[in-house]
């Protein structure tokens, strides 16, 4: 058992547990940019990447195949290399007194991990007995918007619909939609092999296996984990989740029911004030948030906020966000330095 | 006064007003493909387009100039040029005796002029004064689907977020997706000149003009349409219009709130029976509609038809429909086939 949630007041030994995806990188990126105190950090990925060497701060770096003696003294593992492995390394992490932060979906939902998005549930993080979850994408965009909006009134409904890029489906679906719609302007279309169908100038809905209510996995993620980051226990959330030819920012068409109701301008001021966002929202310019705002960027873009015709109490809005930074990989750092005490 | 509604009983004259655009050359087709009874066909364009030679059911016809001479003895206008050529031309039109469908908003909502879907209100298209207006893309896309479960329950308030083609607006709009989206895969990004923002790998909210309430004319169209062609004055619609990197098919996420509970299955055999749609939906294999399953085709595709989570007296559901096809050109041509009196 721990005595205490922070990590130790010293560099640390830092493991990244599937460096070599979409989100690895970006982390590997994100902690050099943050400058992380960081001692030794261990790259670990599957077979397949075993060897493949990174220049990380200067150094190069050989990535190892996971194994129980790379963690070793580690502190700290960073992890997004999916479920399955991370169930796979938990008691090793935890022998070590280490803390893991996971990206997948595994601990999620268990009610001894907490599932943190910075700027909204902060002190949720220290309340972790050696995991905390990183939520899906499309809640951490999602709640970073809703939680300054709940402040002003009780949210009572959402309902959204998704623009998510193919960075979602990792890096060789980015490749993949690239290659297929060069095959696509050459007059030569070709069959998808990462995605189910070509991306080419074309979406489809989210192909995470559906459930028996009819939603997809991807959707119940999005209404279970605002749930638990809102603390709204019976929040009603419907949402549709569809993947879209766009590299690796995430839209979101959202139209939220509160208590009362809320002033665009209050709500606006509101969002101006909450750290992470932007507003990007021009009326007489017709311009409002794109993927191409953000891409590369820490803050998510939000903006159309506007009173919804069909309901009085209602907002309509819109927002975009690095999937694979605010998203996945700085989120995920973002908890991290909430576990280094302030000096 | 027109003496009746229909259309003389003999092969027609009939002008193509703006026939070198995307939805002009897709009416030569559909007439074509549908053997619409034609004595004489004229195509009148702009300047810019005058004396392109159109190959017709095997025939060369050279595109003229739009002048009076020109519209002597029509029977039938089919104009998708804009509402400004709509509205200069109208009492030209209406002298001639012809019958005037126009694809602008220029008509659509005044009282004595048709806004027609054949499949959900043929019978309004016979109270025409030598006017029929064909309805926004996206209107005629959903009133296809809302119409049929309107019948089960009436529909309460509808909520829609648009995955809309390029095609909307317009062919130098699809030339300029490819091509921009070639050049950022030749690592040489450009500008768009001919809509605002670049769609390679990209989307934006609909550009339309804002209007008052912060809505943009485009959502604000298919709030005043659908309630039109439904005949629910009092409907609440809110939508989100937002343009996509595909080429030519519009998607709709959906969700609709009924006065009562109705089940999905129930809804899904009432849509099978409706005319102009088809089910895509299987659970199993993860298969719902997609632009590339409707590019050039007459059907609309629906599925994902599942109970909303967020609202039991709701319907999720998703549709894709070709917007030059039944979303614009295949509509019109289906309402002249209403004005011509069976044998």
């Amino acid at each position: 058992m721990r005595n205490s949630p922070f990590l130790p007041n010293r560099p640390l030994k830092v493991a990244v547990l599937g460096s070599s995806g979409a989100v690895g990188s970006e982390l590997l990126k994100i902690l050099e940019e943050r400058d992380f105190p960081i001692s030794e950090l261990v790259l670990l990925s599957s077979q397949r990447s075993e060897g493949k060497i990174v220049k990380w701060k200067g150094e190069e770096i050989i990535t190892k195949k996971a194994s129980k003696e790379e963690f070793l003294n580690v502190d700290l593992v960073l992890a997004s290399a999916g479920g399955s492995i991370s169930k796979q390394w938990l008691s090793t992490v935890k022998d070590q007194n280490a803390v893991l932060i996971d990206n997948s979906s595994a601990f999620r939902l268990e009610n001894d991990v907490p599932l943190v998005v910075p700027e909204v549930n902060a002190c949720e993080a220290l309340k972790h007995n050696g995991v905390i979850a990183n939520p899906n994408c499309t809640t951490i965009l999602l709640t970073l918007v809703l939680a300054p909006l709940n402040k002003i009134s009780p949210i009572k409904r959402v309902i959204v619909s998704t623009y998510q890029s193919v960075s979602g489906a990792g890096q060789l679906a980015m490749e993949e939609l690239q290659f297929l719609t060069k095959k696509y302007l050459q007059g030569d279309p070709k069959e998808s092999e990462v995605l189910p169908y070509s991306l080419a100038f074309n979406l489809f809905l989210h192909n995470s296996p559906m459930l028996s209510n009819n939603y997809c996995e991807e959707e119940m993620k999005m209404t279970n984990e605002t749930r638990k980051i809102l603390n709204i226990t019976d929040l009603k959330l419907s949402s549709t989740c569809v993947r879209v030819p766009v590299l690796r920012a995430h839209s979101e068409s959202v139209n939220v029911e509160f208590d009362d109701v809320i002033k665009p301008s209050y709500a606006i001021n509101q969002l101006k004030k909450a750290k992470g966002l932007e507003i990007i929202e021009d009326y007489e310019k017709n311009r409002f948030p794109m993927p191409n705002d953000v891409m590369g960027r820490d803050n998510i873009a939000v903006g159309r906020i506007r009173t919804d015709i069909s309901n009085s109490n209602g907002l309509e809005l819109w927002l975009c966000g690095d999937q694979i930074r605010k998203g996945a990989a700085l989120n995920a750092v973002q908890i991290a330095e909430l576990l280094i005490a302030k000096k």
